[in-house]
Parts: structure tokens; C-alpha cells; sequence
């Protein structure tokens, strides 16, 4: 039995990967941490989480809490806390603001919870992968950004209801950036172990028609409904599930790269890993197509500098 | 495979019970009723829960809709459509404003799904009961109203609390009106089958310290985190399980009473029923002491006299 | 809510299949189809496994029944009935004897449920599965053979286990005959979506090395444990979930061909079809190397021959 | 994530109940310990299963094992070992040679398992517990007999079918001898919370035919389909998954009494006790009418006497 912290539980996404979690078998405790400001909102969630578990007779600790004190004995931690990207703001001023919250939670998390498994979803998600890795000290394998595994989500979602074939025979793979330069793997995207080339010819497929699409996601439903909410939620979840249960199955998460994909060092990215209980178990080999290698290379281009700027101005904080 | 309409699904306990039944194996369709003004947020809300169901390889067809006609098929049709209670407004006022809401969409119901079970969720729910009843001109058998199963369950979990016992085994129900005037059924309480009394000394037991706790469970929760979700939302999803699946639980709902309890007619108020794939199956017999019966009849001379006025409102509208 | 009938309910795979689905939230009746001398054990069954859904609460019809009567409104029946090989029986004395046995059945659902899907699984299952088809009169869509399911599953574990992977990743299939001329159809194996020969190479797959594990897995169980029993089971419920749930999966089911694919025609042989509520939604498009093809063109052969000579036998017999 | 070991994995009982657990998302191993003559077969169960996880993707390392340090970091060790009754033989000879079988097990849990919960389902089941308790040397409330747990799955499904309620509703209880004096507790009987008096008329309810239809529910079955199968390995699961799951749920087992119950002390007997992580939370108080108390008291003297005659046995065999 697991004990989660999730980090930001107030917040939309974070109460519905907290609920999500609750309900799990093999969850005995979740840790609805937040700032000292949001515990009486932390606490609502509680009740009001204890309530629907009550209809389905399921027993899970739910603890709100504002002291780090309480991360400890933490198998996984969820760093979901951040600010969001006001009107203005660019993703270079959002990284700034978002690393220091991120660096000093994970600080906590090395100190409280040394044998956690971190996962990070604060946007600009790959740089903030990387913050979180310098910040705990952590061994890579233990330091998990989740972005493109949202984005894969919705690229086989767009084939199933296409095909009208369950989403479990289609897959596919977003990889490299969780944002602009996401590079959608359609030279290894199979349907059933099938090709994909054989179910619907190459010339059809108008690769800059579905990244618009994925990249558009997010900012549909937030247009349309405020805030994307089950989505990601649901892709953190499985995600920790698949950790939780040691189950290795292969996920797309950002992690810290050294070299394994297209020689790709020094920088997080999205990329296919196989997850255990202790994070990271293997990076996949992939093979991409010239266009996507291109593309990938450029992401790792663009994060990187990034990366190293932010770096640079925590340090200079310290 | 069963099809599900939910009217009001852009609120916040309609998006949670439409989301919880899209992840039933059992159902195939959940049609996503809003006003036109919502339609778009009922898209928006379609396109998150795609996103998490591909997390899990659920397929559920859901179809936001502003169209009358799209109830067409459904099985059971949920109203949590309604006006909230604003401030300065009484459960009066309310009832005035709500009764037209429902009654029309009772009437549509009756119209396109005449074999549809309707389950009401609008308060006062009790009374809104009724008005669905007269509207819709369905048997009483499918008319119920979900509003005691709710406080039953937050009572059953203040004793699995308190006994450190498996919400399972505590068989506890609240009964009478979702209200004021809302009554504890202690003397039919049992945990494991075995009489409360053998847990906890009557005397330890303040009877008005928890009803108070219980009406205020929801109060508690809308002023921490702004709106009670999770629970209403399982608590309504508990009920629909049971009918789709047909499993004859008994599970307190109101209904139109024509004399099975306490010999109180012409009024709707939360029993125990045994509920199946057509409704309520049977009203299940309870024997209530002095305190209970008094509490009981006190209720239903209150929400009588409510529906009376509401039913006359109504028909000086025609 | 859906209603299947196990002819064949006493046998080890029968009963384990029955039990499997009265599990099911989706499934409200199982007939344990049996014959008159089988009924005591088809109601022993029964007995038992009410015991057992008490233990989860589990709401469900077992019906012992060999009335053919009772096959009214199934919407899935199975056929698991047949005579074992016995020492000294080969596979073309066995055809003879299990074709009429399946034929009688097919022509009885075809009486009885002339709406349901018929599921084959008694040996040679892919001579059956056409004998059923020319039975029951019904389109072939909806007459499948269950043989090469079981197979995939078990390639599908030999690569899970071999890479520590979980098995959800393994898109991997066994196609053309249920027996001494399947088709292991490495050509179209992925892992996570990407080919095989990236985790594996080539030449280190000894493919005749696997195909000689596969066959020899059943006969493995058997002289350890006297049949199999689970495996079975579970690959046969796994394509019934399928079905009832409509959720559009791509098993590798034997059904008889029409040229779809390598141009074989007139004969049933396992290939991956997309499975919904009505049976076979599209036979999905594969691509094999020139090994492959051979293998898949030498089952059709061997199969059809059978399969004309046993046609040719139940006709004189009629 | 769980380990349990099942001692006896090759019996009937034993297989269904470690397949069930290789279902189970909080168990990630399960020992098939089996005796060193039985062991391919407890292999060939292990593959066969492996086969139908893999058509559902679940991952759990079952080991078939006779070695005795493959007990080792079990959280729970189940006993189904024993001599099956013979033609002849009586419950005494039976208790004589299952004692010495059960006695040896117990020791070497001790020894290699050292924190496990044990549970026995040997029969005399009663003795057997008492016997462990002795051999194992561990406390009384980590040592549980699985016996009245299956006779009160049956009265609840009596009562379930007889009024036509979902069992989860039925609250009842057989406690005292998983035998001849066994007590069916209708006293504390519940449907929904509600006294059963309230739905039978006492008067119409023939409490000797209800023992007789219990006692030979198992002769039934075992008549009809040669063993009991699903309906002791769901009540054995149930036992198991409370407890891994730390649920506190109150189910009916055997446990050594120290004056709890009746003031019954030095014996071990069926009684409603809460179950959690670490075996027994609590025995539950109950009162019984006058009759079930005779009853009680006469299967404590009946299970004493044997037992204490066993002790001695087994005392002068050492």
C-alpha cells in the first residue's frame, strides 16, 4: 500500500489526480498538501472526497496539509504547483516564475521524502523536469515531467475515433517538446501491431494538420470550459498507477537526457521510457524518420537554452 | 449497454455524474443536456473526458446537446438543472423558480423518453419530486427524487469514523425530508448486521449534534472549497449503478408516498426503496420510534403544504 | 444488460468461462447449456458459484438448462462442447465426430437466437468455425472461431516476460491455422508501438524455436495440471467483453475468408478482425513477409481439404 | 504491493484461490507452495494462469515452490493442506491427521514468515485453528479459521434470493462450529439496517430447516459437481483481500477465544471480528437469544473437547 503526496491539491488538476488516486486499491494515504493559505480549501476537499468514497465503501487517508513533515514516508510526489500563464506572459517569463516554486519544493522533497519517485507537471514542463532534477539531487530515473504523455493521449485518441478502433490497439507517440516543437511519432505509430501506412495511406496524413490539432487541444477545452481539467488528471494518474504497480509498461515522460536519443544530452525531453516502482526502468530505442529527427534536435536546441538561463538565474538568486 | 441523459450537465455535480458514468462498463452513450447558451461548454467538457477516457481505453459515446430530441432512448434522465439559492432567496422562492424548470423538462421527457426513469436532483428535491411526478405523468415507481441518500451516506461515514469500521458494514439511513427537518434512522442502525446500541451506549449518542453536523456537512464544504462535487455527484452515480445494473439495493430516496410509511399520502419524502432497471421496486418497511415518527410526520406536513402552493403556482401559469 | 449461453457449461473451459461472465457488470444471464446427463453438474456449478458472487456481492442469472428453449434471446452463444482427442484419435477422425456435434448446435441457434453471435471453440476450430457457418445459416460476420486468441496471447507473454515489458505494450499476433500451421507474425510485432527488431534483432529470433514453444505451451499445462483451464478461459472471455461491450478491439479470430487476405477464400482461418456488438466490424489489413505468406497459404490449403471432406461427410450423413 | 503464499496450491480450492489473487492490483507475488511430488503440477497451474493474465495485462510473479524459504516476506500464508475425509473416517480420525499436517506448516511460518497472518481452511477447521495458534506460536488475533465466513455467504444468499435484495444489503451472520453446531445469528439480522423480523414474520421462519438447507449446501454441491470450488475460494479471498487491503471490514472467522463471546475461553470458534493489516482489530460484541447462546456454548464444548484431545496427541507424538 502507497502513500502519494500530491503538491498543488487545490488546484483543478490537482484534485482530480487526488480523487483519481483515492479511489485506487493500492493507495492507502494521499497527502493533499498546500500553500498555508489554500489548507481550509484542502480540508473542503477532504470532506467532500470522503462523501463519494462513503457510495463506494472505499477506505483511503486523505491528508490535508500545509508542513512538509508531512511528505514523509512518501512513495510519490506530484509536483503540481505553479503559476499559470497570465495574459502578456511569455513561456520565458512563466519559466523564471515557476522554477523557484518548483526548486524550492523539490528541495523539500529530497530532505522529507528521499526515496520518493517525483513527478512534475509545472509548465514549461521539460525545463521544469530539469529544475527538479538539479534542485533534489535525485538520480534521473526518479525525476518524471508529465506533458507529452497528455499529448500522445490525444494523438491516439485522434486515430481511434478516425479508424473507430479502441484507443488500446492504437500506438502512437508524442515526443520531444510538451509544446510547440512536439514531434507526433507517426513513422512508429501502429494500429494493433499494424502499420499505420496500411490502414491509411502516407499521402493522407497531413502532418502539420495534426500537430495544429494536438497543439490546439488544450486551448479548445480551456476556451471552451476554462480549464482542462479530466484530461491531464487522468494522464497523471495512469502514469502513477503504472509506478505504484511496478506494471513497466511504456509511457512518454520527460526525463534528463544522456545521449540515448539521437544523441541528445544535458536536457529533458519526452520520450518513450518503461516505468517501474523506482521510476525509470529503460529508455526505449526509437528509430525517427529524417523529419522528425529534425524536429526533435530543434526542441532539444530550444530547451535547452532555456534550461540553462533559468539554471543560471537561481543560482544567481542563491 | 444503457443510454443516460444528464440535464444541467455543464454544472459542477452534472459534469461529475456525467464523467463517472461515461467510465461505466455498462453505459454507451451519456447525452451532455444543457441550455443553447452552455452548449459550448458541454463541448468543451466532451472533449476533456475523451482525453481521460483514452487513459484508460474507454470508449462511451457522449453527445453534448441542446436538442430536445437527443433524449430520445435514454434510460434514465437526470434533472440537476436548477437555480442555485442566492442569497436573501428562501427554500420558497426557490421552489417557485425551480418548479418551472423542472415541470418542463419533465414534460420533454415524458414527450421523447417516455420509458425513461427520471431522477431529480433540484431543490428542494422533495418537492421538485412531485412537480417532476405531475409533469412527466410516469408512475410514481419512476419518479425519484436523490437527496436523503446523500445525507445517509455522511452519516454512515460519521460512524465508520468513529468506529473505525468499513463504511460497508454501517447501515444507517436518513429519512424524511433533505432538509430541516431531516430524520436519523438510529433506531434502524446496525454495523455488521448488529445493533448500534452494542457499540455505543445510547446515552453517548447526541441525537441533535448529528443532525446538526449533517446539515451543516454540505455548508462546511461550500464554504471551504466553494461547492459540494464528489459527493453529490457519487452519491447520484450510486443510485443510477443500481438501476442500470438492476441489483436491487435498497437505497432512501424520495418518492410519492401513498400511505407506506407512517400513513403519509400525497407527498413526496426520502424512505428506503428497493431500487431496479424500472425504478423502485418495492418501499421497504421501516418501524420508526416516537422521536422518529414525530420528526417524520413534521416533515411531511411541511413539504406538503410547500408542494401544494408550488402545484397551485404552477397551474395559475397554465 | 446481455445475456450468453455456454453450450458445453460442465467442461473445464465452459465453467470457467461461466463463472468469468456472471462477473460481469455488463452480463444478466448465463445459460449453463448442458446435456441432459450433464444437468445435476450444470446445477451443482450453479450453486457453487452463487456461493461465490455472494462473497462480491454479485448479482447474476445462472440458468442450468438443456432445453433448447432457453437459448431465447441470447445475444451471445458459445459452443464449447465436443469430444476430446482420445489416444490414438487424429485431428481428421476428430473433425468428423465434432462436426456433428457443432452442427446440430448451430442449427438449433439458428432456431432459437437467430440474432446472437455464435463463438466457436472446438476442435480443429477453424474447420468447426465453417461447419457452424454452413449450420446456422447466418452472415459470417457473425460466426467466430476462437483458436489463434489463445496463441497470440501466449507469443504476447513469451515477449513480456523475455523483455520485462508489460504485456498491455506487446502488439503481437499468431494467425492462419489453430495448430500445426500457425503463423507467428513477427513481421507486425511491436512493442509500445515500435517494431520489434529495435528491442530484438533478427537473427537472434529463432521464429522456428517459437512456433515450436507455442504449440508445445498447451500440451505443457496438460501433462502437468491435466488440461488447461484458465488460459482458455480467459481468452474467450476476453473476446466476449469485447463483443458485449462494442469497444471495437482487434482480436485474431478465425472466420471464414472471402479474399481479404493473401487471396484465401472459402475457408476459415485466424486473422485480426476489429470485434463489436454484432461480431466482426473489418478485417483488418496485414501485410506478411514471403515466409509468413507460405506458412498462411500451407494452412489454407491443409484446411480447406479438411474442411471440403468433412462438409462432403455430414452432408451424406443428412 | 502484497506476497502471499498459498500451501496446498494444487487443490481445488487452492488454485481458484491463488488465481484469484494473481487478479488483484495489490498483489504483486504469489508462492503456489505445494509438496515436493505435486510440484509440476503447481508449475503447469502457473503457466496456465500466466496465459489468462495476459488477456487481461496484469503482471504477478506466481513462484510453484516446495522449498520452505520461498515462504519469506509473505504478509499472509494460507493453509488449504489436509486430508481430505475418506470414506469411513469420522471428524476425530480426520482432526488426528490434518493436525500433524497443519502443525508442521504452522512451525515453518514461523520460522521463515515470522510476520505473515496465517489462515487456515483445514477441517476441523475450528481445531485447526487452535493448532496453528499452538505451533506457530504467534498471537491469537494473527492466527484465523475460514470456515462460518462461507456458511454466512450462504445465509445471506438464502435471504438474498428469498426477498429478492442484493446481498450487499443482507446483514447475518454463522457463527459458533463450521460444523454440526454451527449458529445461524438471525437474532442480528438485518436487511438494509432493518430488522428481518420486520420482512418475514418470525413464525415463518423454520430455523431448523434454515441450518439443514446450510449444512448440506456443501454435500449438495459436492454430489452434484464433485467439490466445492468458487464458493470457499471467493470466501478465503474475501478474508485475504480485507486484510491486505486493511479495510476493516467485520467478517466471521475462527479465532482463539479468551471469554469475549459467551465467556467462552481456551477454544477456537467461528465469531464476527473486524479484520485489518494485521489479522484481528477487534472482536465485535454481540448478543444472542437464548438459543443461540445454548447452541454457542454447546459447539464450544463439542470443539473443546477435540481439541484438547488433539493437543495431546500431538504432544506425545514429539
Amino acid at each position: 500500500m502507497v502513500k502519494v503526496c500530491v503538491i498543488g491539491s487545490t488546484g483543478v488538476i490537482g484534485k482530480n489526480v487526488t480523487f483519481k488516486l483515492a479511489k485506487a486499491d493500492t493507495v492507502s494515504e494521499v497527502v493533499l498538501f498546500s500553500r498555508p493559505e489554500s489548507l481550509d480549501k484542502a480540508k473542503g476537499q477532504s470532506y467532500d472526497m470522503y462523501d463519494a468514497l462513503a457510495a463506494e465503501d472505499i477506505d483511503c487517508l486523505l491528508t490535508p496539509s500545509c508542513n512538509y513533515e508531512d511528505l514523509e514516508g512518501s512513495d510519490i510526489v506530484l509536483i503540481t504547483a505553479g503559476a499559470p500563464r497570465q495574459k502578456g506572459m511569455n513561456r520565458r517569463d512563466l519559466a523564471f516564475i515557476n522554477a523557484k516554486i518548483v526548486s524550492q519544493y523539490a528541495k523539500q522533497i529530497a530532505k522529507y521524502a528521499p526515496d520518493a519517485v517525483i513527478l512534475v507537471t509545472t509548465n514549461p514542463v521539460d525545463v521544469m523536469t530539469t529544475i527538479a532534477y538539479d534542485a533534489s539531487g535525485f538520480s534521473r530515473r526518479k525525476v518524471i515531467g508529465v506533458g507529452n504523455h497528455l499529448d500522445s493521449l490525444r494523438l491516439k485518441n485522434y486515430f481511434a475515433k478516425c479508424l473507430n478502433i479502441n484507443s488500446s490497439e492504437i500506438h502512437t507517440r508524442v515526443i520531444g517538446e510538451h509544446g510547440d516543437n512536439m514531434v507526433p511519432l507517426l513513422s512508429s505509430t501502429t494500429i494493433g501491431g499494424i502499420p499505420l501506412k496500411y490502414f491509411i495511406k502516407e499521402v493522407e496524413l497531413d502532418i502539420k494538420d495534426i500537430i495544429k490539432t494536438l497543439k490546439n487541444a488544450g486551448n479548445t477545452i480551456i476556451s471552451k470550459k476554462g480549464a482542462t481539467e479530466y484530461g491531464p488528471a487522468y494522464a497523471i494518474s495512469n502514469l502513477i498507477k503504472t509506478i505504484i504497480t511496478n506494471t513497466h509498461k511504456i509511457l512518454t515522460v520527460s526525463l534528463y537526457l544522456d545521449g540515448e536519443i539521437a544523441n541528445v544530452k544535458g536536457v529533458s525531453l519526452g520520450v518513450p521510457a518503461v516505468l517501474y516502482k523506482n521510476g525509470i526502468a529503460m529508455i526505449v530505442p526509437i528509430h525517427m524518420n529524417d523529419y522528425e529527427t529534425k524536429k526533435f534536435l530543434k526542441a532539444a536546441e530550444d530547451i535547452q537554452e532555456l534550461t540553462e538561463e533559468v539554471r543560471k538565474s537561481l543560482k544567481e538568486d542563491n
